[in-house]
Order: C-alpha cells, then structure tokens, then sequence
C-alpha cells in the first residue's frame, strides 16, 4: 500500500453479522472487509457461517449483492481474453436433468463467429456436470492453463474446462460452507456465487439458462424469475451484457441422461439429428449469445445444419487430448423399464429420471466421489408416444448393477405417467429477462 | 445400551438447520441429537453457528426452549443437594452495574433457615462477575469440589464458587460460539443457558433477577419481560419454582462499582449499615427466596438488622480460604470527577460508570483477562443531592493510571447529570412474574 493511500475500513466480525442480523444494510466497506478477512481466514468458518445464515433470512439488496459480487472477484484473479480476436460469450444454465446444452452449444457459437471461454464446475446431486460429460470421452482433460485457455479460443474459438483455483477463491471456500450449514438457499448467494466466476472469467456477455420444475434447483416460477432478475442485474452494475431464459426443467432435456449417453446425443445434435427439444434450446441460447456478442444476423439453425459445428467440436475436443472419433464408454448392465397399462407417454418426471441416473452412478454426493462415465437412464419413448403394456419406456445403464433396485424404486407411477389423453404442449422457454 | 432399547433418532446437521431456517418447529428428537451431536464434536461449529442465528431470527416456542433446555441439562452432570438438611434455593441475575447483592443476599437466606447453592461465573463486559468481587478477599478462592459444595450446604447454608466444567458443558460451549457469532441476543438461547445450568445446579427454588435499563443487557421493560416469562416458563417446565423480578438498572446499584469497592459496601450492609437501594432490593429478594424455600414467615429485614447474616458471612467466606477480617486491597491512583454546575445530581447513569469501572480495569473485555481487584468507581454523592460546581461527585480508582482519561471522558455530561429539580422517586422492582 502506498502511504498516501489510506488503509481500508476494518471492522469486526460480529459487528458485521448483527448489522445483517438487525436488517441493517451491509455497507460496501463492510462487504469488503468480511470477505477479505475471511479468504485470510481472520474471519471464522462459524461466523461466516451465521453471516449467511443471516443473509439469507434477512436478504440483500441489489446494491448489497453487486458489492458482494465484486468482493468475491476481487479475492483471486480476473482472466482477460479481450486480445483472442473474437467477441466473447458464455453461458451459463444452472442444471438441469440431461442438459447437456453446453456441448453442441460452444462450438456452434465458436462456428458463428464468437468466443466462447467456459470454465465450469463439477456436477453434484442429481443434475450432472459438464465436466464429468466431457470426461466420458477417451482421453479429454479438463484442466487447461490460462495460456492454454487463451490460444484455444484464438484457434477453435470454443472451449469448455475447468475453473482455475485463482477464480473467486472466496466463493469457493463460501460455497462449501454453506452446503454444510443449510445455507445454499439464498438467491443472492447463489446469484452472486454465479456471477462472481462469470465475472472473473472475463467473458464480454452472459446469457442465463434459469432452470424451471421439478429437476430445477428452483421449482416455481417465481423463485426462478427471482433469481433470473438478481443475476441479470449484478450484470448490469458490473457493465456485462446479461440475458436470462427461464426454460422448462419439468421433464429430462432429450432422451438420454448420464454421462457417455449425453455425448452421443449431443454428436447426434452437432450432426443434425438429436432429439427436437435439445436442437431447439441449442438454437435459442445460441441466438441470445450470439445478440450479445454482437452478431445478431447470424443464423446458429443453419450453422448447425451446415455441419461447421461439428467440425468445432471434433477440433475443441482433441484440443483438449479427446478423440472425438473414439467409441464412448458402455454400461456393463443395461435393464429396460416397461409400461404397465396401455395409453400415452405424457413425458418421464425429470427429478425421477436425474435422481434415478444419480443413483446408477452418474453423479456424485460428495464432491470427492468418482462417477461412472457409462452410468445413466435413455427414454426410449417420447411425451405422446402410444404406448401398450409392457412397451420399454426406458433403460437403466450402470457398471454396478446392486444399484439398478434403487432405481427402478424411483422410475414407478408418477414418475413415468401413462395417460389416455396426449400431454399438452411443451413451453420450453417460458420467459426472458433482461436487467431493467 | 440395552438390546431392548431402540437407537435414538439419528438426523443430518442441515436437515435440523434448514427446519429452523424454514420455521418449522424442532422436534425434541432433533434438539436432543443436535445438541448431544455438538458435545460429541460430530456437529461442527460452523454448523452450530447457522442454526443459532436461525433460531435467534426464527425463534424457538415454550416448548423447544424447554427441549433445548433439557439436552444441555443432559450434555452433563446433575448435581443433587437434598441431602442437606435444609430448603435450597437460588438467586440469578441478569447482570447490573454495581449489582453485589449476592454477597450480602446469600449469608442472609442462609442465616433465616434456607440453603443458597449459587454456582456462578464470570463477569464479561460492563457488568462485574460476583467471583471477581468475592476474589478481591485475601485468601478466597472460587473453586470447590461438589463434596466441598456439600460440606459447606450443611455447615454455613450458603455457597458461592464457580460453576465446575461437568455442568451444562453444552451451554459452556454454545455461549463461547455465541459470543463470536453475533448470535447472543436471542431471549430462548439467553434463557435456556441460564435455566440449564439453575437446573443443573440442583436448586429446589430460583429467583431471578432481571435488570432493566441503560446498564443492563436488556435495555426495555419488554425486552426484560420476555426474559422473565421465557425464564420462569422453563422453570415450570422442568418443576422448578421459579419467580422472577424485573428491577431497575438505569442506576448503578449502591454508592460502589468494582470488585474490592463492592465487597466492602457489601460488609457495610451485612453490619446493618449501606446504600438504601442495596438494602431494599436485598431484602425483596430474599423474601422471595425465602418464600420458595417454604419459609414464608421469615423476616429478612430483622435477620439483617439483628448480624445474624454477617456472622454467616464471615464463615462463608472462612470456609473458602477467605480471611473475612483481612484489609481489602486499595487502588494506587484514586482521581476525583467533580461537578461541573449547581443543581441536584439526578443520579449517574448506569452504563456509563459500569463501562468506566469496566475501563480502569473492574472488569474484562476477554475471558482470560485478567481483573484488578482494585479498580472501580465510588459514588460520593447520590440522586437528589444538592451539589455545586466543584463538588466531588465520585472517584475513579485504579493502579493503572493511564486507564483514567477513558473512564473520564465516559463520566462527563448526560452521564452525570445535575438538573434544577430533583429526581423522580425511583422504582427499584418494577415488576413480579410468575409462569403462568
């Protein structure tokens, strides 16, 4: 510090907890000080702890959650790809059953002339992660360099990884606490923990995919609008062009859930077939991005159609150490679930199926835990497909078939609803926000 | 455990956490487990933390506080003195400034019939702790064995010594997490840990003391009525009985603050003499302890008057190593704060002389701090008397001299206020309750 600077407001740790405590409102000093002495660790995990609990009983404000986004920036590194010669956009979806959008999504984006530099996590629960997909392919490696990083988008344009531990490592520790301490709850947490490593990755726009239903982390409407609005506007105070699509999480996305099952189906998209509601939702986060990035005329369907997106994703996945051309993974056990009576598949309930894949070993309870790359659950039918008894609904994919019990438990009744009327039309985007 | 007795109730940290959080009512199988969890180390601070503020901004019912209550009485020891001889009962206050009742109140109850098990600790803040005061006697030490606590029942009637470590270790825990996380001002967390180590202590009667105003913890009569009622409703809940009196604290009690100052005040009230106020509320209480006890027709006042409760002092004091006629200690730097007009002194203000004495060194800010026996404030004048400017209103003492500027620039102004007319009569019980 220079001493002509003065040095930063210090306060204590519990004179910042009751000032939430009391519904005072956090000061931008006060922000920065808790977070930084907590990524010192001068701030306690119990009192960090009471702090969110706080927070998320009593709220923030959008100014409070703007400075507690930057707060949490300014713990690690900001990435800056400004130089790689396209523009940059991400997107961002905050999981779903079988949303394996981002993989047809980053190269047809990357075909249409944007950049697109997604750092993601790993998947835990019953929605999976983009990571663990992309790691069903022989030989592809999530972990690149910021360098590495940077001459990826300059050559591909597209490129999914991991986050580095540089990024909003206050966030990182503030994530963990909280999925301990019943703090996960909280929209401005969760919008402020998204938004932090969308921010530090330096992407120059931001389209939202805010999941709705049943296999949603939020299940309402409502709460996903509310959500959907915290993030788009902690864009618009940091000046990142944000977009939010509150899309339809009330069945799986497509056909196929797990990790290997999703890779072929998203090769199957980027070579212009795959299921239609994968295809639409590709089309439509690629348009917003590609509004965003400053590219509205182009035409993402055709792109598609064209085949240019496949040959990004062949190009982004052995840049990685992937062999695009190389056989996924199979399940060593694959057993069928069929109808019990005769009517209309009305569609799979998308908590049952991600819960179901979860527990066949797609994805993880601790964040240590392995997953099984071949693990998953494929419909075999579609929402108004006829169907008679003992038609095959679905199959159940695993390496280790003592947990095929738990999930033929969870794939009964309600779950798998055979009517005698046709389901009713799918919405899949149900609204869009921008920040007012 | 036995083969016939079924496990208890197993939960998840987060699964309690997240029913407070969400104002479901806690079960007594989920208090029971997280507390009994927490002692064992299985739950985590930082887990203890959330749920404390949940249920500091949430509340808890009559019920749960009965529950909670009850698992910290579990976490330890019971202690069981009815094999004394006499009727026990106890006094607890809430904590005031100048608030040395229990030494002249203890040998009182015991000298008309009761026993007195009081089991303290330590004083924390602005307001003095009673084994600080009692330690400034040459010779006196706080800890006792539960055998000697025993002997001293039998013997003397009456027992003043430190809480021992087997009582309530949950509470002792809990209150330490507390003080850190912003999360003490809750009225069920402040009442059970009261009421849990009462109960402990195995008193066959309570009266509690509970301080209202600007030198108290609990600055509004409602605030103290709450605590009152939240107190004696757990009484009634687990069979003690138990009266509460709200008394005021907007004045220090007596002329003196500080430990050795306060002793000796105490003596001078035990030998017929002292503070009107010290006297008054000395007297109340006891009869209301003596009433519990089932002593109704004691008389206090002649018992005090007659030295019969001086003489138990002394042998209370005795028989912890004290030396009853041994000169108590002396500050090395006295200072007097004079007035700064003529009227009549309305009477100092309680937070400011217990912050000033606490300043000079009466009290400590940390617990493993150490107090000076010395330090203090005496109180030269009192409300209604008339003063000029320049007339010696009080003394500071201390043996550290440079604490003085602080303690005078507390003493100043609104803090020592000297009107036109005199003060209004004060009320010194402001309120009885009972649980319902």
């Amino acid at each position: 510090m220079s001493p002509t600077e003065p040095a930063p407001p210090s306060f204590s740790a519990v004179e910042v907890i009751a000032a939430k405590r009391d519904r005072r409102g956090l000061s931008r000093e006060q922000i920065d000080w808790v977070l930084g002495a907590y990524t010192r660790e001068e701030v306690a995990d119990e009192q960090m702890a009471a702090l969110a609990m706080a927070i998320l009983l009593n709220g923030m404000d959008a100014a409070e959650t703007a400075h507690w986004t930057q707060a949490m920036i300014d713990s690690g590194e900001v990435l800056d790809f400004g130089d790689v010669g396209r523009p940059l956009v991400d997107k961002h979806s905050t999981g779903g059953v079988g949303d394996k959008i981002t993989l047809p999504l980053a190269p047809l984006v990357a075909a249409c002339g944007a950049a697109v530099p997604q750092l993601s996590g790993r998947g835990l629960g019953h929605t999976g992660g983009t990571l663990d997909k992309l790691e069903a392919i022989p030989g592809w490696r999530a972990s690149l360099t910021t360098e590495q990083i940077r001459a990826q988008l300059v050559e591909v344009g597209a490129v999914v990884c991991a986050t580095t531990p540089t990024l909003a490592p206050a966030d990182r520790r503030l994530y963990a606490l909280r999925d301990v301490t019943g703090t996960v709850e909280s929209v401005p947490l969760i919008a402020s923990s998204i938004m932090s490593k969308k921010l530090a990755e330096g992407t120059g726009g931001l389209v939202l995919d805010v999941k709705v239903g049943s296999g949603a982390f939020m299940k309402t409407f409502e709460r996903a609008g509310e959500l959907a609005d915290a993030m788009t506007a902690i864009g618009a105070a940091h000046g990142l062009p944000t977009t939010a699509l509150l899309t339809d999480m009330s069945r799986p996305l497509g056909r196929c859930v797990g990790n290997a099952l999703e890779v072929a189906e998203s090769v199957d998209v980027l070579r212009g077939g795959g299921p239609d509601d994968v295809v639409a939702l590709t089309v439509a986060l690629a348009g917003e991005m590609l509004t965003l990035a400053g590219l509205p005329d182009a035409d993402p369907a055709a792109v598609l159609a064209s085949g240019a997106a496949y040959e990004v994703w062949e190009r982004m996945i052995a840049a990685q150490g992937g062999d695009p051309s190389a056989p996924l993974p199979v399940a060593r056990h694959v057993e069928t679930v069929t109808a019990d009576r005769s009517g209309v598949f009305a569609g799979a309930d998308a908590l049952a199926v991600g819960t179901a894949a979860w527990r066949l070993g797609a994805g993880r309870a601790r964040k240590e835990d392995p997953v099984q790359a071949t693990a998953g659950v494929r419909m075999l039918v579609g929402p108004g497909d006829e169907v008679r008894a003992g038609t095959p609904l679905l199959e159940l994919h695993t390496d280790t078939p003592e947990r095929l019990a738990d999930a033929r438990r969870l794939l009964t009744g309600a779950a798998l609803p055979v009517d005698a009327d046709p389901p009713p039309e799918r919405a899949l985007v149900l609204d869009v926000r921008r920040a007012g």
